[in-house]
């Protein structure tokens, strides 16, 4: 597994694309799209809010059939509580995008992210389709990476070679978020492109793992959008041998997935609304991983956990608090807490240290808060970042 | 029933105290006592945090037994995570005062509040035990709601009176807390006293509820401390025919406690920690009242609603998303969301409003969200508060 600077374009036979239609006022490229020479196979993963956007109803429906040759992604727009145009609006643009391309419209897939209840422009998406695709380009990836940005600071994105039996293969990602996110600009965002050659249900079950193992595993601030959706796509062009589910293929494939989406996740966490630091959470020695995710959660979504992180003080007795607080069943006597590798907290009881030790740890970009319960074998790890007054700023001065 | 000026010592038979033994760095009045010259029927609610401090496990095993008739609190420590003395800690203290006031000591209470994993000063706390009853006065209410304060800004307190059969019963009670709540401050406490004579049963079914309705319908930062303590003492002083199950006189001392603990339950949410809004969330039409209780908590604990209010912005897609993302089985097609009386979303679609007339809504002091989910007759209501740079800075910057 090579690291390799690169974007969702890097893999064979993919082209992206970026305008500005007039949806954010900044003037911002907010019309994106991603191509394939070739159709791919394609899994996705979506919110699981209630409230969906119609945008997420046509992709989830669509990514189904498992094929799939090109997203169209406006940024500024969440197309969601706007009624029953929400999805005929979907349709009516990938039908547009399919009949320029002169592709099957079920093969065009919808992402929106922004403010919700505003109905789209329509028209003005419409009319920058052809300009969109008069610029279709293999190097367009990181035009693409900024264009779905909304309140994020830098583009995050990567690309990976590794070898499957002899072929070269390319599998990259890019993803958009910051908070739930913006004010009102839902959220989280993640397109994984690749040349490999695989079958539809192993990129289904890597996918599902991958995105388990990262972006089920973050927390800005504990809220949930509408329209979070990751999508992945593989045309096959790299021309290695089919990747079969239980081959050494597979598990060199469904590594490298894993890797490619915990460094896009951790991205999203460093580039957390208003966040200055790192923060993994590990539980230890839980009698179930149910259990262990709780604790996990609850520690990582406490406001008090997170500004005391802000504020650098080692006060442990608020992770002390909110593990208890989880609805778990803790035995205190055995519960254990470090910080990096300073034990502060032992059998339930806290331990005298050198307060600038650990000063020093908070000190750090990356802080890494264990908690063991010596109560079984079950682990659970999440990444969130603190909270400072600038998240709270960012969120309450924006302007609808 | 009729607000009086009053305090917890304005039941008959009540006195209270306080001093400074020199817990608090400020110098500030850190030990404060509540006595009753009868012994009276107790009854208790704690913290179900799976972390507890030793005061409470002592008060909560004490308070079983159903009498009581003094309880001693400090603030600045919470006597919480030091290990086995914690409650041997409590013991001695009791016992002291107990001596010391010639009572039997398992009619004695503790309750603390403040840093976590910091050995109570039991040495300071026993000297000034015979100062503190030296001081015992039935004008001293308003000096116990101070002295038990942490982060507090200002003192919460209530007395009511009421006519039970002829009879002029006293109800009254003080609460602290602003935030989980001092950055390393744990948490609530709340002291009722009232010279009702009430059967015992009476007394814990009708605290119950109270508490009920009240304290666990608050959220400031959706942290739980390891020392919540909400006890209520009543002496049997007025001479009422005693208050027994299921008789007018109970619907009327119920009602009473009730009101009296809802108005410290908004007194806490007042003055949460960098609050500058009360909020009340509705939740109506749920199918279940848990439905609608996860709905109720998910939206009051929700960052983004928390910030949105703070900033004074009418961007109701944070509250749709919010419940949305709740965990309960929202039908959007019939979701309507107001603000007071303002509808924004109905069936699940925002509706155009006057932008000016959401904004004066913004600017009052407290506002109302309503959910109507119109799938049920169930109901739940919470009070909150925004969510400020202010709440930020003060568990941030604080420093152990």
């Amino acid at each position: 597994m090579k690291l390799i600077k690169g974007s969702v374009t890097s893999p064979a036979g993919f082209l992206a694309s970026a305008v500005s239609c007039g949806i954010k006022r900044s003037g911002r490229e907010d019309l994106a799209l991603i191509y394939s020479e070739n159709p791919c196979n394609v899994a996705g993963v979506f919110t699981t809010n209630r409230i969906k956007s119609g945008s997420v109803i046509l992709s989830m429906e669509r990514v189904k059939k498992g094929v799939s040759q090109a997203v169209i992604v406006n940024s500024g727009n969440a197309n969601c509580c706007v009624g029953e145009r929400e999805l005929k609006d979907a349709k009516e643009i990938t039908s547009e995008l399919a009949k320029e391309l002169k592709i099957d419209p079920e093969h065009v897939l919808f992402c929106s992210t922004g403010i919700i209840g505003r109905p789209l422009p329509v028209e003005k998406i419409k009319k920058a389709i052809p300009i969109l695709l008069g610029k279709l380009s293999n190097r367009n990836g990181h035009r693409f990476a900024k264009a779905i940005m909304t309140t994020d600071t830098v583009q995050k994105e990567i690309a990976i070679e590794i070898d499957i039996l002899g072929h070269t293969v390319i599998l990259a990602g890019t993803v958009k978020g910051a908070g739930m996110i913006h004010p009102k600009m839902a959220t989280m965002l993640a397109f994984f492109t690749t040349d490999a050659s695989i079958e539809n249900s192993c990129l289904r079950s890597a996918f599902k793992e991958a995105v388990q193992y990262s972006f089920n595993r973050i927390s800005v601030d504990g809220d949930m959008s509408t329209n979070d959706t990751a999508l992945i796509f593989a045309n096959g062009m790299a021309g290695n041998p089919l990747i079969k589910e239980g081959s050494p293929s597979y598990r060199i494939f469904s590594k490298a997935l894993r890797f490619v989406a915990e460094e896009l996740a951790k991205k999203i966490v460093l580039d957390g609304e208003g966040a200055t630091k790192f923060i993994e959470v590990n539980i230890k020695g839980a009698r179930t991983e149910k259990e262990a995710e709780v604790i996990a959660r609850r520690i990582a979504n406490s406001n008090l956990v997170k500004t005391m992180i802000a504020g650098g003080d080692p006060n442990w007795g608020r992770i002390a608090a909110a593990a208890g607080s989880s609805g778990a069943r803790i035995d205190q006597k055995k519960m254990d807490i470090y910080f990096d590798r300073i034990i502060v907290m032992k059998n339930g009881r806290g331990i005298e240290r050198n307060r600038k030790e650990l000063i020093d740890i908070f000190r750090n970009k990356e802080i890494n808060i264990t908690v063991d319960l010596k109560s079984g074998r079950n682990v659970f790890r999440i990444w969130t970042c603190d909270l400072t007054s600038e998240y709270v700023k960012i969120n309450a001065e924006y302007e609808t």
